[in-house]
């Protein structure tokens, strides 16, 4: 993996992965702007402009610019985070001239039609609405929403029903023009492209797009607290998070190595006790989340009413059983697993697209895969005791839940299992 | 690609596509074994079976399996089909041998302990719950039952809690004789792996295994019906289905082109209808699904209760305006996109090992990237409109629904849309 990255007088980053034995290449725009930039009034803006890209530009309908890429048989797609917006797509090796010329296009020319302005929005109401019936996505905005209480980086990225509703196209308007900004922009590809031919399509999209760089957001703060809501159905989803820490932060591989021993995979410790031996959940898994300047530490699990109340126990438990008792053997464990999901990733050129992104945003340049490998190598189990140690010493925990809850304990009672009070 | 298929004595089929550029390989084998060769009782034992593999053999506990393969990075996993149930791995290229003898141990040295087959009914029964809290799935288990109701094909592939909570270690332990013999079996790789190898796992699996080919099971009755479920949810899920072609009928192919140009994309008929033009929803699409003797056309999506009523005219329409209105550009595109799709495919080593997995079913021999491509060439404008005709004609769709479905149309109605009395 040698990535070339230019950095462009207008401040855009481009990036080119070459592998030369691929027929088809992945690339796409990454812009520095998500719900963290978003104000309240703003919930939802970040996704309502990403879907408003498709709907049309000065040369092409929303239906030409769907006609365009499917026609080479390619796929267009775009999603919304909380730092970052993709526009991404799969084409074949000569189809990326076409695939750069639509990313482009609908970045710097979208004309945000108000008829097609106010289907999206219809469209998008009807997005939240799926996500009410997927409470193992719900239960993750919830869970959001109880680490940041009052906070961008804490609401959901589709914003509501009611923010959605409000958006007009002088907002949608007045918010590319403030957040996609020539240096907020990394464009990337992986695959079959040369980095000239990126360099220049860079070029092209610099001269659309408003000067400067990232608009600054607020410093997040982990709060920790509870988002409950109680409804009829078969399982309880449950989410629980602990103050984790930021992509750049110098124990960032170690969260990872930690969630990994922790729920990770079938030999972790919660697979085994909540599954293996107990036959609690068919699904529990632990993660760690990071963001700029925060992250979080956090367990997913799916139970029945009557099982609800004994997931929270074994999580402390086997948390507070890492301080002492990690061993050397599940950490190389874990750095084994992260080693070949990372070497693995490499073969997959929209993966290894969104690794290029993710670290210029994050770091200012691509880690090698060397680099990461060593990083993961350097994890060891004194580290993963110290970190445990450290979930167990700040206390304060979120809890998210929706399902049939009523045998969950509460935050505090969860919290004390770390001999902690709730702040 | 260059696949080499080599057939044991033992009439076990070994499979090898190399792919020397990657440093991992994606192995597994497939066991013509699935939820269409049980009995009303034995409705969710091949599911049951697939999780008990993994409970441990004469040599490894089930703790042990994890950590084997975990240790090196590796992941293993399984799933229960219709007609197949796979155990397959991805591990880095000096693994392979790791791989290939933990999932021999795991098919032939299974001990099936009876505390752990308690447990896992625990699993499997959260498990079920977990698809009751996804309506989005549900309504696919709904639909299957619609189209075939009371044959073995249109049972949930899980089983229900009832028949779930009978299976004893002696089910189980007669399943598997019955069921995994070496006639019935393809052990298939991609990736770093040589062929030698391959066979050598294939000949030792094969030592362990009952002989015999797949077990026969009874052909399938499309027969159209409704399966609905009224439920408080935030949207309707809705799933119709009509006659389509079997995996190997001359048809196949113009079957997936009809369902691609009907709902296959951005440009596809109904997201264009549905969600462009008239904002109804967010998820739409369209789906061809073939079985050995069977197959059906269907189309999914999620609406509100407001616009629940909308969808079903939409889809009866635009197969109706297909008859006559089918382009040579829309379908020129779905070739395009399902030719992409496969080229793209087969950079993943994951995806050409299913495929092998699934020529080698359904064709006896795998089918060269070249006859693909000229079978989706093939298909013209022609052909679609005489395929829509034809789903016209038969008339006797399925559907099915979860949700606050009020105002979706009966069935009857709905056939007569196409001037066709229901059955």
């Amino acid at each position: 993996m040698t990535v070339t990255v230019t950095k462009l007088a207008s401040g855009l980053t481009v990036a080119t992965d070459p592998m030369p034995h691929l027929m088809s290449t992945a690339l796409g725009v990454w812009v520095s702007c998500g719900s963290r930039h978003e104000t309240p009034q703003e919930a939802g803006l970040s996704h309502m402009l990403e879907h408003m890209a498709f709907k049309g530009t000065e040369h092409r309908s929303a239906r030409d610019i769907a006609i365009e890429i499917e026609s080479v048989g390619g796929d267009l797609n775009a999603y919304t985070g909380r730092e970052q917006t993709a526009f991404h797509a799969r084409v074949l090796k000569a189809d990326t001239g076409l695939a750069l010329d639509i990313i482009s296009d609908i970045l710097i020319h979208p004309i945000f039609d108000e008829t097609e302005l106010a289907n999206e929005r219809d469209v998008i109401i009807q997005e939240i609405g799926q996500t009410r019936d997927t409470p193992d996505d719900l239960v993750f905005d919830h869970l959001q929403e109880a680490c940041y209480p009052e906070q961008a980086i804490g609401r959901a990225i589709f914003g509501t029903e009611e923010t959605v509703a409000g958006f007009s196209r002088a907002d949608v308007s007045a918010y590319i023009g403030k957040h996609y900004r020539s240096g907020a922009v990394i464009l990337a590809a992986s695959g079959a492209i040369d980095h000239d031919k990126l360099v220049e399509a860079g070029e092209m999209l610099s001269k659309g797009l408003s000067e400067g760089s990232e608009r600054a957001f607020d410093p997040a703060r982990f709060e920790g607290g509870e988002v409950l809501e109680r409804e009829a159905l078969e399982q309880a989803h449950l989410a629980f998070a602990f103050p984790g820490v930021s992509s750049t932060h110098q124990d960032a591989f170690t969260a990872q190595v930690f969630a990994t021993a922790l729920g990770g995979g079938m030999s972790s410790r919660l697979f085994q006790e909540a599954r293996e031996k107990r036959g609690l959940c068919y699904s529990i898994y632990a993660f760690s989340h990071s963001y700029r300047d925060t992250g979080l530490i956090g367990v997913y699990s799916g139970t029945s009413e009557a099982k609800a109340g004994e997931i929270a126990p074994i999580i402390a438990a086997e948390i507070e059983a890492m301080v002492s008792g990690t061993t050397g053997e599940e950490i190389a464990r874990a750095r084994a697993q992260l080693k070949a999901s990372l070497l693995m990733g490499l073969e997959l050129p929209q993966a290894r697209c969104e690794m290029i992104a993710s670290h210029l945003y994050n770091y200012g340049r691509v880690l090698t895969a060397d680099e990461l490998v060593q990083r993961i190598e350097s994890v060891d189990a004194a580290a993963v005791k110290h970190f445990a140690a450290r979930i167990c010493e700040t206390g304060n925990p979120a809890i998210a839940a929706v399902g049939p809850i009523r045998r969950l304990e509460s935050r505090e009672r969860f919290a004390k299992r770390f001999g902690r009070a709730t702040a």
